[in-house]
C-alpha cells in the first residue's frame, strides 16, 4: 500500500469507450485522472459518468488541450479519423519531457471501411504519426491497442491479459508499463521498437475479426515469458 | 486412443527447422509424414533424422512435388525466398481437393533484411499468394506462424499456446484446425478470412522482436475463448 498519490494522467479521447474504460480503471487504483474531451461541456459530462463508476476516484475535466497541460502523462486514445487533427490542435499544448502513450488504431472503419481491416499509414503506424507530430522531445510509447473496451468498462470483469508495448526508448517503455500494470490484470510486454506498432495495432482488426466468430471480447496473451520483465 | 491410422500428411519443406519440428511433432502422435525436400536425397537424410527422433513415427521421403502427390493433405513450409519457386514446381502435383495449410511468413530477411520486419506481398500476405497460385481447387488455410519452430522440435518442450487459423472456408479451417490440434498443447483459433493472413504473418516478425528482447521462444494465446471452437 502506497500512502502518496501517484502524479496524474490525462487521457485524450476518454469520452469514447477506451479512453473511458483506461480512465476508470486507473482512477480506481488511485490515479487522478484528467478528463480530456473535444470541448469541455462534453469533458465534464464524461467525468461525471467516471465520477459516478468510481465514486472514490478524482476526476478533472478539460478540453484536450487544456487537459494535456495537467499532467506529464498522456494518454491519446482517439479514433483514427481524428488523430492528426487532435495532435494538430495540442502542438501548443504538450512540451518536452511529457510521455505520450498513442492507443490509436488505423482500422479502415476510421474511412467506413470494415473494422478487420487496416489502413496504410504513410508513417508506418499510427504510433509513427504520432511520433511525428508531438513537439520535440515528447516521449512516445505505443500500447493498449488488444485491451477491449467493453472489458476495461465493466470493472467487474478480469482482465488476464498483456499489453504490447512498442517505442524507442526502453526507459519510456517501462514508465507505460508501470502506470499500465497499476491496473489489475494487466501485464506490458516489450515488443521492441516504435516502428513495431505496424503489427501491434492491427492486433485490433485481429481480435475483432475473433470476436465476431466467437461474440466474445477476446485479447491476447504471450507465452514463454516469466518474472519480471521490466 | 483411435484404432485406425490417420491420412499421411506431407510437409514441403521439412528439411528446414518449422517443417522439420511439425513432421516430428505430428509423427509422435501417429500420423504418416510425407517429407518433401527440394531435392529426394534431402529428404531422405532429413527422414532419417526425423525417425531418430520418433522411432515409432512413420516417414516417407520425396523431392517436394512427389510429397505433395503422396497426400491429399501438404503443408507448405519454406522461406518466403522460396515460396512462390515451390509452389510454380507444385503445378502438376497439387490437385483440387487437396488441403494446403500455408505457414509462410514474409519476413524482410528474405531479402536480406531483419527478421522483425516484414516485405509488403502484392495479394496481401503469403497466404494470399499461395491462394493464387494453387491449382484450382486446392484449398487454403493459414496457420502455424505464431509457433516457435525450436518448441516444436523440443519434444520436451510443452507448448501450451494457441495457432491462429484463417481461411476463405469454415470447413477447411476446421479440418486444419483438427489436424494441428493432434500435436498436444496446441489450440486452433479461427482468425477469419484468408486475408487476415496480412496480421497473422506479421506475429512471427513480432514474436522475434519478444524473443530478441526476452531470450526466450514466446507464443500467443488468444484469451476471452472457452469451450469448443470449432
Amino acid at each position: 500500500m502506497s500512502f502518496t498519490t501517484p502524479d496524474p494522467v490525462a487521457v485524450i479521447g476518454a469520452s469514447g469507450a477506451l479512453g473511458f474504460g483506461l480512465a476508470i480503471r486507473l482512477a480506481r487504483v488511485g490515479v487522478p485522472i484528467v478528463i480530456g474531451s473535444r470541448d469541455a461541456e462534453r469533458a465534464q459530462e464524461t467525468a461525471e459518468r467516471a465520477a459516478a463508476a468510481i465514486p472514490e476516484g478524482s476526476f478533472s475535466a478539460h478540453d484536450n488541450a487544456g487537459a494535456a497541460q495537467a499532467a506529464s502523462t498522456v494518454i491519446l486514445s482517439v479514433p483514427f479519423r481524428n488523430q492528426s487533427e487532435t495532435l494538430t490542435n495540442l502542438k501548443g499544448a504538450l512540451a518536452a519531457g511529457q510521455l505520450l502513450i498513442d492507443a490509436t488504431v488505423p482500422l479502415a472503419a476510421a474511412v467506413s471501411g470494415k473494422a478487420t481491416r487496416m489502413l496504410g499509414v504513410w508513417q508506418g503506424s499510427a504510433a509513427q504519426q504520432a511520433q511525428e507530430m508531438v513537439p520535440e522531445g515528447v516521449r512516445v510509447v505505443s500500447a493498449l491497442h488488444t485491451v477491449s473496451a467493453a472489458s476495461l468498462a465493466d470493472l467487474a470483469h478480469p482482465l488476464e491479459q498483456d499489453v504490447l508495448v512498442c517505442g524507442d526508448s526502453r526507459a519510456d517503455k517501462r514508465e507505460a508499463a508501470a502506470l499500465i500494470e497499476r491496473i489489475e490484470g494487466l501485464r506490458c510486454v516489450d515488443c521492441g521498437r516504435l516502428e513495431m506498432a505496424r503489427i501491434t495495432e492491427s492486433l485490433t482488426a485481429l481480435l475483432i475479426s475473433i470476436n465476431v466468430r466467437y461474440k466474445t471480447r477476446a485479447g491476447m496473451k504471450i507465452t514463454g515469458l516469466a518474472g519480471d520483465l521490466w
